[in-house]
């Protein structure tokens, strides 16, 4: 155990590229995780886990089935349940606090998954 | 499926008492949990699992075993590791975001513990 709290505006200082999670510790078998997003991801699901996203900056959407749109501001947190379909997208960039079991592909697609990094 | 973000300074007025902590939403079989804390906790573990702090307000203290103290400002994040002995403890009022597998007592001890409480 590093004994030393974890600064998140910090964390985000030290990568730029979109989507590309960056894990700064662990909890519980999860990655905790901080994103820079920009654009449209594609549509996806998890079929076993939830999806936790917490808005650091900026405001984001999340599309959901029947042209359900949610909102998250900085300051908020939404969950996506197992296996619900969903979209995430910034109009401008958006610095995120993700938590994932480790090794969930974000995509919800080993094959065109992000690589697990660490901060 | 409640569609809407979690705003989480709105949730953090709708109670006052400390060491009191509310449940907003769900993941992975986890509490999301928010909780405003003022003066001492006391020493204890969790055996089974790691505890999630993350600060939103105020600075708060995490004394660890061997006089250890680990300082978490706000856009701050502490995991204690599951089985490691810890006394939360705050000079002044600190909000706080914890994330704990629903049903963990927040003292260790069921005999001692709040009760889950939904905001």
């Amino acid at each position: 155990m590093n004994p030393q709290a974890l600064d998140l505006t910090n964390k985000l200082t030290q990568f730029h590229e979109y989507w590309a999670p960056r894990t700064i510790t662990e909890f519980n078998g999860h990655d905790v995780m901080v994103v820079k997003i920009c654009g449209d991801f594609t549509w996806h699901s998890h079929a076993d886990t939830d999806d936790f996203f917490f808005v650091l900056q900026g405001t984001m959407f999340i599309d959901l089935p029947d042209d359900v749109v949610v909102q998250i501001n900085p300051g908020q947190i939404f969950v996506v349940p197992r296996g619900v379909p969903h979209r995430p997208r910034a109009p401008e960039e958006v610095h995120l606090l993700l938590i994932e079991p480790s090794g969930t592909p974000n995509s919800g697609d080993i094959a065109t998954a992000a690589p697990r990094r660490w901060l």
